[in-house]
């Protein structure tokens, strides 16, 4: 087949993301967003929020890693980020098939360096990595603070865990970091995040 | 309000672009497409298709173009491409609007900035503008040829209407330009494109 053709077939199986649900609502909540308009959500973020990347960050590499980040689970569907150790686990070992089937569509040259790029997304031992997976964790808390607490409130997480996520953030902007924990503590204050311990929380108001 | 604040809230008015319904479907046919997450298989393409870019042509600028490209059908809605020209006239105007009123939500600087990469795209003047409108074409096509003629039967456009927009395509990529010509006679040999003249199609075969 033409490396063309190959390049289009694998555009054209990348559509099925669209189909991919994840636990977040749109900020209307008049549903759950899918995987492809949340990886479009996350670029935009990468570009709007480049000045909180450390300076040298690969704007255009943090891009096409969030574009491509979600691919796999075409494949593996979306695990709820707070899921059980197990659970993770397996995710993981899936996603790493479905990148083993879904990158080779593509023309050989190409397959290994899309793939390689998924890989780094994954390490997230680069600036680029780490800058891209401080968005993906970001982008749901943003969504959260403005649906009532949305995902915490719906599956009972407590601002421990929460915290535990930030320091992700901080590892790829100390600046948004710092803004995540604002949102906690302000989520805290307004009763749509339930205080460490697993009390519930007092409900909006 | 702080330049952080405001780009959190550019980003959370940019969900709104997730209730925006184009004319295509995916490729199962299971609903309309939306503006996000056509915005992201945009990008995705322009990482797949790079090399059919120019020599030269800045490949994270275009993904930048083609992420905020469509953010202002947040207020205008989405405009079939076939539409009549004093809609499409009105469309542009109210388009204009939109992003006047957008861009001001973030920071100065940066409004100015991401303002002028939207008309950038818009005038279609650079390699990149060129590069990005030209996938913007072609991805309907694809999702035309793969759903037994799409937004082609459902609106009866014909051939000539289709090659008319090739031009946009080849003028962003002699390649990609030539790879939908060769879409659109196999469409005409399937039977799932009107030929030119307005007769209908012969029907899927």
């Amino acid at each position: 087949m033409e490396p063309l053709d190959r390049q289009v077939g694998f555009v054209l199986e990348a559509d099925r993301l669209k189909t991919v649900l994840r636990q977040s609502t749109l900020t209307d909540r008049s549903r759950r967003e899918n995987s492809a308009e949340h990886s479009w959500h996350l670029a935009l973020m990468a570009l709007v929020l480049a000045e909180h990347a450390p300076p040298g960050t690969d704007l255009g590499k943090v891009m096409a890693m969030l574009v491509l980040h979600d691919l796999v689970e075409i494949d593996a569907g979306d695990l709820f980020q707070y899921a059980a150790q197990p659970q993770q686990a397996r995710q993981a070992a899936t996603e790493r098939a479905a990148a083993d089937r879904l990158f080779p569509i593509l023309p050989p040259p190409q397959a290994a360096s899309l793939r390689a790029l998924w890989d780094e997304f994954e390490e997230r031992a680069t600036a680029e990595a780490k800058f891209a997976r401080a968005l993906d964790r970001l982008q749901p808390m943003l969504i959260n603070m403005v649906t009532e607490g949305g995902t915490w409130a719906a599956h009972d997480v407590t601002a421990d865990q929460v915290l535990a996520r930030v320091a992700l953030i901080e590892d790829g902007s100390p600046s948004l970091g710092a803004y995540a924990r604002d949102m906690i503590d302000s989520a805290l204050d307004r009763g749509i995040l339930a205080p460490p311990g697993g009390e519930p929380p007092t409900g909006p108001r």
